[in-house]
């Protein structure tokens, strides 16, 4: 059984924002990072948000998105911003931050 | 302080694989998954590869590529097409596979 092939019928974007945690402030680390879902899910243009994180610290968090304009309006968004700065100051030792266009995309899921 | 501005000088192509795990053979997973890590690392081409797995059972796996073509060298590798083909019989109850170009990229390390 093979995946089924999507493709792409109209190219959209990804943000892959890859980060190594501090080990400061977990519990505001949490609530900032659930804060985030919920205003990116407002944002106009937005497809979908993938995330996960490891034990190790390492994190990736995937968003998807329908135009570069709604990446620059997501990154500008006030609260966003604040956010943003306090990662740098507190939350994150590091991390990388990736604009891509999807140009395939393919899924399978377990039939049982 | 703020991130670095690279900005990608020539772009490059991301392979974003978003799984959820089923619950079976989870130590015979984690040999397959270290021997694909290990085996696509001597794959022309490959740029880097960064992973993590949340304990909800999603993971991310973005590997970096330098062509469309070495991706599709890696996709038709002999003894990655077995571990595709036990992923979706033993391993993965869903996944979704995209592949992107890379047009802008940013980092952030904190200095202390």
């Amino acid at each position: 059984m093979n995946p089924s092939v999507q493709p792409v019928e109209k190219p959209y974007y990804a943000v892959i924002f890859t980060s190594l945690r501090t080990e400061d402030d977990d519990s505001g680390y949490a609530a900032m990072a659930e804060r985030m879902v919920a205003l990116a899910s407002q944002q106009p243009g937005l497809l979908g948000i993938e995330s996960a994180r490891g034990s190790d610290g390492v994190g990736i968090t995937v968003s998807y998105w329908e135009s570069l304009e709604a990446i620059r309006l997501w990154r500008e968004q006030a609260e966003h911003r604040l956010a943003q700065q306090a990662g740098r100051t507190t939350w994150y030792q590091k991390y990388r931050l990736r604009v891509c266009r999807v140009e395939r995309d393919m899924q399978f899921e377990r039939e049982s």
